[in-house]
This record gives C-alpha cells, structure tokens and sequence, in this order.
C-alpha cells in the first residue's frame, strides 16, 4: 500500500445506543473510501464501534491507546500504537490525523477537539453540541457540524480535496 | 519550606491589556496565600503576567514548557520544567496542579479545561465565557465561574479546604 | 488484515553503508514473514532504509515520528504517527513492539533499548556493540546479540512462538 | 528567590544502602550549594535519599512524577509534577537539568543517561559502572565517572562555570 488518508475518530468511552451506531456507520464509510481510521484504540464506545465498522469493511485501523499494554485495545484495531502516556496521547490522536471527527463525548472528547483546532486541522462534530466554546474557528470554516456519517464523509472528502490543491506542511 | 498546594494558572499566550491585568493580581493574591504558582513558563501572555505577579510578591513559580530548551521561559519563571513534548505539556499542568484557573485564552486553554475536569480537577474561569460545553461539570460544582482575581482566591481557598478535609489521593 | 505481529527496528539517522544494507534487508525479511515493521519514521538511517526494505516486499510500515508534521516523514512509512514529543516517542517505539531490533546506532538508540529492557522487551542487537552496560538482560535471555538480519529473523520468531505459547499481558 | 541552576540527580528505585547513603550527601551538597535539585520524584532508592539530603540541608526539591496521582511521591519533594506519562518523563528529567548525576541504577537510568548525552548534557556517573556502551562521549569530556558526592559537587560546578561563560541556549 502507498501513503493513504489518515482519519481521526474521536468520542466517548460511554455513548448512546444511537451514536454507537453512527461510529459504526462512518467507520464502515471511513474505510469504504480507503482512508485510515485512527482512533484512541480502546474496547470501548465510540472507539471500538468505528474500528469494528471500518475493519468489517476491509479498512485497515490504527488506535493509539493511553495504556503500556495492550489489555484494553478493541479486537478491531489493527495497529495498537501503545503509549504508557495517558491523555497526553490525545495529542497524538488529532496531529497524525488529516482532518478529525468528533463523535458524541464527554471532557476527553472536547480536548481532543481543542487541541486539534490549536494545531491547525479541521474538525467536523457528529451530532455532538459543544456550545460556542470554539466559534472562532466555526466562522473560520474549520469547525463544522454535521448531523449523519454519511455528511461527515462529504465533509471529510472537501477538506482533503482542499488540501490536495493547496499543500501545507502542517496537514498531511 | 514543605510541600505546599500548587494554583494552575491557564490562559492564552496573546490576551486583553485587562487580562493581563488580571493575571498579574491573581498571580500576586496567589503568593500572598503562599501557594506555589504553576503555568505553562513561556514569556508571553498570562503566563508571563501571572508569573511575574507572583513573583513579585516573593512567590515561587514553576512553568511547564512546552520546548526543548529554555528560549522561551519568562523570566519570572522560578522552576523551569522543560518537556519539548508541545502541547502533551498541557496534561502535565492540570495533572500537577490542585486546582486549576483558566483565564482567557484559545483553544489550548480550553484543552487545558477539558483535560483537568476529565483528571477530576475543580476548574475555576476568570473572565473567559467557554459557553455550555461543560454543562455537566459546572452542574457537578466542579466548574465555577468568576469575575476577579480576589473571588478566583476565595474559590480555591474553599477547594483546598474540602480537600483537607475528604481526602482523596486524585487531588493532592 | 487481522492483527499482526509489530516488529520494532530501532537504529541511527546517520550511519554507514553497511548498516544501511542490513537495515533494508531486516525491513525485507520482517516484510516476509508477514510483521508489521514500526519504526522512528524519519527519513534517514535506518529508518528510512528498514521502511523501504518492508515496502519494497509489500510488507506495511509504521513510523513513529518525533515531529508534529510530517516534512521529515520518510516515503516508505504507510502509517505516519505524528506525536510532536520529541525523543519521549521514543517509549512509544518500543511499548508498541512485540520485540525489538536495535541496529547500529548512537545515544538515541541506546535510549530504546533500555527503556525496551526496562518494559519487560526482548531485544536483539545486529552488529551493534553495547558493552556490559546490560549485561543483566543479556543473561537473563532478554537481551540478544546477532550479526546478520536473517538471524535476527530466526530469534525474533523464537521470542514470538514463546509468547504465543505463554501469553503475558505485557507482550501483545 | 530568582532562577537557580537545577542538578537532576537520576538513580534506581532497588540500590544498596551504600548507593543510598551517597544518594543522600549528594542531595544534602546539592542544597549546600545552593542548587535545585530535580529527580523522579517517588518514595524509592535514590529518588528518595537524595531529596531528603536536599531537604534537611534547606534545598528546593523537584520530582517528575510518571504516575498522574500523588500516591506514590516522596515526602522530601516540595514540587511534585505529576506527568502521567510513565517512562516519557525521563526525557523531562534530563531537558530540565543543567547537569545529570547518575547514581547507580538499572535500565531506566541507563535511559536518562542515554537521552542527557543525546540531548546535549553533561553526565557524571557516581560510582556507576556503565561498560563503554557510551564512549564517545566519554572521549569528547560530556560523560565523566566520579567516586564520590565530593567530586561530582566539583564536577558540576566546572560545568556551570563553562556554561556561564559559554551561554548556550541548549544548556541553561
């Protein structure tokens, strides 16, 4: 395989029954497009639904867990990426990912989406009402909201068309 | 000297002439208290205005960098904690500090927010509407609102207060 | 794909002709078998040289990159982790590998055998002279010295079929 | 006060009561000095000996912490920076140091000595025994071997005195 688009999932450990299945679904959409899932790995909510939807559908996933070992990590994570670091691993999360996700979450979540618009990607939130904490970046078209996987892959695909016409270091 | 509490002080890097104004008094309240004041060292915003409030008045400051080398540090920094480790640092300052202030600031201050009520740290803002993200938290009593310097003081003499009396080995 | 084996291959950026050719050849033979080479990602040394050998052999790479962008990135890694922590990736390089291969190199690489040594790892050195440093892993078996990449290939197998047989949490 | 020099003084968690004891002096000359003394920060081997030395001669203290609570830190260090981090913090205790004291230990000190050389500091082993693994260094005057607290009190002080006269930004 050659260099593909990486994308980050993000979300909660303890989500809805409804939201599980979005991540399931953008996760299935995520490797029907040949991207990358890259979530934080763990057998758990958000994380394990996208891996489990992007590994039935043949895509390859990437979790970068906060644990030294790998007890935790989804069986639908391709890659366990084992850091020993705890939340600073969110950090990783948001840098190795072309454009983020945020799916529906608690405090964790919202860091992820801070840091990630702090370095400069673009995050797109899935049914999830984080307020007007962000709204600086919202008028600047890098925090969007949609309301179905199928929204967020057409969003996803904009921003990396973009990127493909317009290089910038920063985004990969 | 003994082991005395450590104040985060969390804010942007480029603020208000009024927010700085409030960082100074805050800092300078803090080491009036004989708390030990923690921000994220760089000389540039709060914490700079912050820092040197407190050592101004005798207080001990310790930043955590976010560099390598020591380029950076605002000279009122007493205790340099280089990480060249970017923005994971900011986990570092909640973790390290028992109770956290957020004046206003960007996205990395509201990761700072979101990682210390994830690590069961009572968040205390000065001056900085972040909305209804954290609705949850502010409900919970664990994320406070306030509009000076004197009032942010009061707050985390409570906090401390609480904390000596229920014990918990989350918040030293 | 399933989950596979993670093979670390640690080493120099900047190190001889020879060095680089056993760090290609590894990368082809750990291809080979099927393993998924992780490495520091860079585009230097053994880095890149290990990364080409395992593409070139249709094998898939993972770079874990010091950097929070991807402009150091070499063109064999398939799966860039950008962590933006500097040598504190270096832990993750070796928590994230089932064993660990360390070629020639400087105080960086031997920075990833121990810390690989102190997680519980086994490590095997190709044609790479640590002294007695270690020498308390090397008799207790954790700590291997080989000179060329197929041998390296015949212990790493050993050191997997042992785990397969005795399952440890700490070696995934 | 204002910005002092900080020793990091590195050592295992398991030493001899003549390693401890040495430990202990370091910190207690340390403090004499006039210096800041930074380790890892938990209640074991030489982390603790040497913070108590600092402390009962009325030094400042600083313990980079791998773990995210405070259970575990020594009661002789005043700053307690808690990382959560695990072993990634050894690279904070090295970027953070003026100079590295490595005392005797095991693989996680061979790490921190491996980490200081590779980031541009000066190490003294005190009554260590490394092997040559790091002799190139021992060759260009960065990595020196010393007997006794005395002598690495004299050592780094001839190292802070060339600092100062050759400001590097990399050595503060």
């Amino acid at each position: 395989m050659g260099r593909r688009h990486i994308i980050g999932v993000m979300g909660g450990g303890t989500v809805s029954v409804g939201d599980l299945a979005a991540g399931y679904d953008l996760g299935r959409r995520i490797a029907k497009e040949g991207w990358v899932l890259l979530n934080g790995g763990r057998r758990a909510g958000i994380m394990d639904a996208s891996a489990k939807g992007a590994a039935d559908r043949g895509g390859l996933t990437v979790g970068i867990l906060p644990d030294d070992n790998d007890a935790g990590v989804s069986e639908h994570i391709h890659i366990p990426v084992l850091t020993g670091m705890g939340s600073a691993r969110n950090v990783i999360n948001v840098l190795s990912s072309s454009v983020v996700v945020a799916c529906a979450g608690g405090a964790g979540t919202l860091s992820e989406i801070a840091l990630a618009l702090k370095h400069g990607k673009t995050v797109i939130t899935l049914n999830f009402d984080i307020g007007r904490a962000f709204d600086e970046y919202r008028k600047a078209g890098r925090l969007l909201a949609v309301e179905s996987p199928e929204e967020a892959i057409e969003r996803i695909r904009n921003v990396l068309d973009c990127a493909d016409q317009c290089p910038d270091p920063q985004k990969h």
